[in-house]
């Protein structure tokens, strides 16, 4: 494996999550993997979960971990190829990664979407301008488009308490006072792709994904018809896609409650806003795996570096 | 020990004193205690001393250090139970001190009051709410109303410089252009009462600190008595506590003096303005112990963190 | 060797070349070395390459390395002495300094010019108020008029690709938007009187650099007939030092260009601006060197840091 771009990178699902349990009851047994190794994380945006997560993972597998808020503490990059630099950018992303790999063995990234102009969002062009010039393997720590670590711990969380081989699983789109990205329920839509599992996905009209990731998936639009005697209900928001951007309107009916999960598992990737996405008695119930999804962050990518460091 | 939240968490000062200065000979004794264990640092405000010292505490004892700006990385917490989180937090104080927990084996907060509502800064909602759902022991980096950590520091200093069994120490009140918060002083005070010493506390009228804490202590509102044949004289400004978070005056008349100070031991936690707190001559002179304090700092955290590694 | 703050304290050129060159063969064969030891890295501004590779360089001597931000994570300093610290600055750099030092081995510094009073940049408040009150070394990573690591990587850079033992090097200005400082090429050109070479700089008339600095070498203000058969051309912007930290113009005319630098090999410290510091083509060109300076940044800091722990 190169890089660690989005879910497609994950060679065999089933084998990765089965691996990533094994590790869990012993994470230190490859702690020598990672002597001498070197992962630079690179923030483009804030992170709680993602950044403590691939830190401990890291150190898991005896890892340096070397960490930068790129806008902060660095130089503004410039994405475009032949522009004349006059202006605000002070650095090429052709420099900046290839010089960031010289210092390091991999490069995680984290590069949200402006969310205004969704051509140049899907370009990912800071992950993908990594991904391009890096001399090291590049893994997402959630792009534009993609969140493959969330998808890849949730795909773990979802193996540990499944109670049947083939489980209905219903991604739920939940109201939201900001408009957010639409990259946690894209790898978690493509990773269900990869499960054998009764897979729907329920939101308003207007909040359709993209297409072409939710080709051949069940679409519908009654949330109570959809959740109808689901074992996982994973909730969500996301801003329109076809309306790029934008926050069409944050209908309450559509919040989660104890009620219209019935004996559902909860699940959510976290930040999450109480009351609005889901209502408190959800979170704080027995049936909630968000504090269990977040564990899991650190086996999903602890499994990434561990493929990525033995294919160095 | 579950947490370090309070000078009240201190299980034998004499004890810990006498361990702190035998782990000053030798800081790495220890270094295998700490080995796959990490400690998460997260700050909600800024920190010289503490930051490094902390982090040095813990590289002495082997272990991982993970450091987070809460404010600036990460996302903004909610502390009410039951709220509608439709406004600017993102994410629950129960559902992000869980999560961190998982990351790490000890987590260190510091919180500084707003000095607007007492009865807020003393709910101490973000080291409370950390104390509450952490699932690991949390450690007091300074919080609203206490700095145990600096307490302890200044217990060994005092120890380590003391010409006799029983000294007088006195905490004296200076002056300061910026309201500053009552944690050093009420941390000090808290420690002072499990000494054997002749503590005496002076300030202008209007300054006095929350009488819980210095019940018991004697209150002296003239400087020059309260100095008299002091061995310590420990500096500090602080704010109103009456006139809550209050820069009442900056009277210049109570800045500690060389010719004040006479032959006693000056102390201040630092960061100290030169020339309005204390003037040059004290600072610069032989009876300074404020270098010495902050270095203290390191073995102040170092035993904190060794009692809560042999208690896990 | 106490401190590292200018191209002076380099003992001797060759010698720290070679080693460095040695080193890179073999980066862990020190890794014994920085057991136990810690370097601090103090920025003041932002960075990026000087960050990692110090960082890098560290780790791979076995150093451990806690970073801060100055600026936005601790307090803000006072360099004056005897002043009456009422205003914006809350600590002095005599504690900072002194008490800095205590949680580490090495202190090293980030600290960029105002580029408004030329004195007051000159005196380098920063650097040597840390150099003179710390009681660990100083390693200088880029102040207000030197970047001695840069120098030293790029001393490594001009050796490992050397046609001959007397090559012909031009340092050359280019244009650039805003005003930069004139550390960089400061550095390198105290760096170029050491070794043997033909050294040549070429600029505007306006844009000479220190006078003091420059004396002794070849000043040319027609850039084509500087660039004539020369082996390694160094660009760089710097603003005015006589009409002090002014942008005088952004004669275009100076742009680095494929044509003008022929045969040459081109180097830059980075960051650089494309098309108004130099055309795409050369830096996408066979004879750049950026991407290697870049990397010799490591080594150039793992020679300075190796010094440091033999002689602690």
């Amino acid at each position: 494996m190169r890089h660690f771009l989005s879910v497609n990178d994950i060679e065999s699902l089933p084998d990765w999550v089965d691996e990533a349990i094994t590790l869990k009851q012993n994470p230190y047994q490859f702690e020598d993997l990672g002597k001498r190794k070197t992962v630079c994380l690179l923030f483009f945006n804030n992170s709680l979960r993602t950044r403590l997560s691939t830190q401990k993972a890291a150190m898991n597998l005896g890892m340096e971990v070397m960490i930068m808020n790129f806008g902060s503490e660095s130089w503004v990059l410039e994405y475009q190829d032949g522009s004349v630099m006059d202006q605000g950018t002070s650095e090429h992303i052709k420099e900046a990664a290839q010089v960031v790999s010289q210092y390091c063995d991999i490069v995680a990234i984290r590069a949200f979407p402006d969310l205004k102009d969704r051509e140049k969002d899907e370009a990912e062009e800071v992950l993908s301008g990594f991904a391009e010039y890096a001399t090291v393997p590049v893994v997402n720590m959630e792009s534009s488009t993609g969140h493959p670590l969330q998808a890849l711990a949730d795909a773990i969380t979802l193996a540990e308490h499944t109670p049947k081989a083939r489980p209905k699983v219903v991604l739920s789109w939940a109201p939201h006072p900001k408009a957010l990205p639409h990259a946690v329920a894209n790898s978690f839509t493509q990773m269900m792709k990869l499960q054998d599992a009764e897979f729907i996905i329920t939101h308003p009209k207007g909040y359709e994904l993209n297409p072409k990731i939710t080709q051949g998936c069940q679409i519908e639009y009654n949330q109570e018809k959809a959740l109808k005697d689901a074992d996982f209900v994973y909730v969500k928001n996301w801003s329109s896609y076809t309306n790029y951007g934008k926050v069409l309107h944050q209908d309450l009916n559509w919040t989660m409650t104890q009620q219209k999960l019935g004996q559902a598992k909860f699940m959510h990737c976290l930040p999450v806003r109480r009351n609005v996405v889901v209502e408190d008695a959800v979170l704080d119930g027995n049936n909630s795996l968000v504090i269990n999804q977040a564990l899991n962050r650190t086996f999903s990518a602890q499994i990434v570096l561990k493929k990525i460091l033995e294919a160095l």
